[in-house]
């Protein structure tokens, strides 16, 4: 199909690219199939998986590469077999842009989506017929209607977009550990993510929400379950460990920059606890949270950046100046 | 109450006492209460926890410490408010001797008392009266009767000992996280714990049992639930984790010489994999464990060893001799 509009975004073109180093340019997206929605960008977070796959840290990136997996915008072309979405809708996109899809996949037939072993990610990554896929830091994205999502109306485009990466990656392993009335919950790192945890774990009507450093690892056998977004060989998760009651779970999730501690088998042993990764979330969960976000009224902590200095977001954010998400706004909007 | 037998057993005296320095000498046991039997011994496994005590490595051991947790004998005395147990009756006693028992103890209403927050241990613990805990290399051993089983008829004494807390050790977390038909699990280690994760294993049905080495961490992704007995730096972990299946378990049990490895939370998170941790067994399921066991004749791999010789023995447990597990046996049975 052939679009009045052309595809470009900020290409990273090496593994320099998140020192300032990304280029706008034009870009091929896959051919535009009867399930596929293409998307006027308005808005795309900034995730930390953005400046680890620029970088080349998850293994070698196809560049050019365009990253950003919290994408906000209008439907602007819709495939004629999509049914959930209306050219005009204002939609979202997350972290995965397919998956097998197959009624016999335990992954896709289960609500499980980013776990088939055919995950296509936003960007960075290929498509069965060997094109690219690419993410929000540009003007269009296109992606099939199943891993696009409506934006509630009472939510904010900048709110709504981190919501489906970095929102969707806490909300999930909270909602599958039972997080709700009656549980003690903690969140190791009060960043992108960890904001995220504690605003999640509040709507979910969890009992209390304790944000741990390295100096509050007291009040042993208090949690019942902890999600941290800090993973460094510093992390100090023998004291997380001790914080959890008997059969308590503490759930890595986020984007690992490197290996977690060594631990003793005793911190696990004695009360039967559970240490368990999870990955961002399904599309499923996706709409749940959105659901969730309009009747408890949860906001995001971001800070709009224009889209033309994507350049300079990326490297602030990086050093740490992110209070808590950074969103990338195209200026048209 | 005064009997005519008086209790004696090798005692360690200090931290050397692993290296065979253990005395054969008097030790007074607990007041013997209404609840309690007395049980004269007539076989004793060796775990590897009993070494770790009498080297004081889980913390200062309350020296003189008799240890031995796998004990079996005749019941020659039954406090007159114990229904399970009658005199004469061939018992066995495991790691644990007492927990609070209180109704409305989280573990001692649920069949948890080994995570009660009062355990007491078989041995080198305290009583609420300041009375020792005394193990099962000696002549007799009094405990709790809600820790005492009755062995079934056709298991033998020297088969039965090391199931008290070796063979429970692997039988709960198996039995817990579904080990049955449909499920593919592996065992990290091939000893006195592992052998018994093997046996049990099968006993429970399971698909299959593969024993997982360094140099078999292949097969990605297809075991369901990995029970480790081996905890050291060197562990495989992340080429263990690498063989689970999607939300496939890791379960660390048994005794700790020192910490796991790090690993990268790649490891878990993209498969909503768990590590997790298990201790010894309750009382109810001893009793299961002990009735799979006549059901389908599962044997022990075990070796009788004399009780005089125990210093010999320990010895040659920690020399790694043991093929898989040894049993002291009293010279009167």
């Amino acid at each position: 199909m052939s679009t009045d509009y052309r595809f470009e975004g900020w290409c990273g073109l090496d593994n320099t690219a998140a020192k300032g180093n990304m280029k706008w340019q034009e870009f091929e997206p896959k051919p535009f199939g009867d399930e596929d929605v293409d998307i006027q960008i308005s808005h795309c977070g900034i995730c930390g998986s953005d400046i680890h796959t620029l970088r080349s840290e998850w293994g070698e990136t196809p560049y050019p590469c365009v990253v950003g997996h919290e994408i906000v915008g209008k439907a602007v072309n819709v495939g004629k077999s999509v049914k959930k979405i209306k050219k005009g809708d204002r939609v979202g996109v997350g972290a995965q842009a397919l998956s097998c899809l197959k009624p016999d996949c335990f992954a896709c037939s289960d609500n499980k989506e980013p776990y088939c072993p055919d995950c296509v990610n936003t960007f960075g990554d290929f498509y069965k017929d060997k094109s690219k896929s690419y993410g929000g830091y540009a003007n269009y994205n296109r992606t099939h209607s199943h891993f696009v999502f409506k934006i509630p109306e009472s939510l904010s485009s900048a709110e709504a977009a981190p919501m489906l990466c970095g929102g969707v990656t806490l909300y999930s392993p909270l909602k599958r550990e039972g997080c709700g009335p009656g549980k003690k919950v903690g969140i190791v790192g009060l960043g992108g993510l960890g904001h995220f945890g504690v605003l999640f774990a509040k709507a979910l009507d969890a009992d209390s929400v304790t944000v741990i450093s390295r100096s509050n690892t007291k009040n042993a056998n208090s949690l019942d379950l902890i999600i941290c977004t800090v993973s460094s060989p510093k992390m100090p998760l023998g004291g997380c460990l001790s914080l959890l009651k008997f059969q308590g779970t503490f759930i890595q999730v986020g984007a690992p920059d490197d290996s977690l501690p060594g631990f003793s088998a005793f911190a696990l042993i004695p009360k039967q606890c559970k240490i368990a990764g999870s990955l961002i979330g399904s599309p499923a969960e996706i709409e749940e949270m959105l659901e969730l976000a309009v009747k408890k009224n949860v906001k995001a902590w971001i800070e709009p950046r224009p889209m033309k200095e994507a350049n300079k977001a990326v490297v602030d954010m990086e050093d740490g100046k992110a209070r808590y998400r950074y969103v990338l706004v195209n200026e048209n909007f």
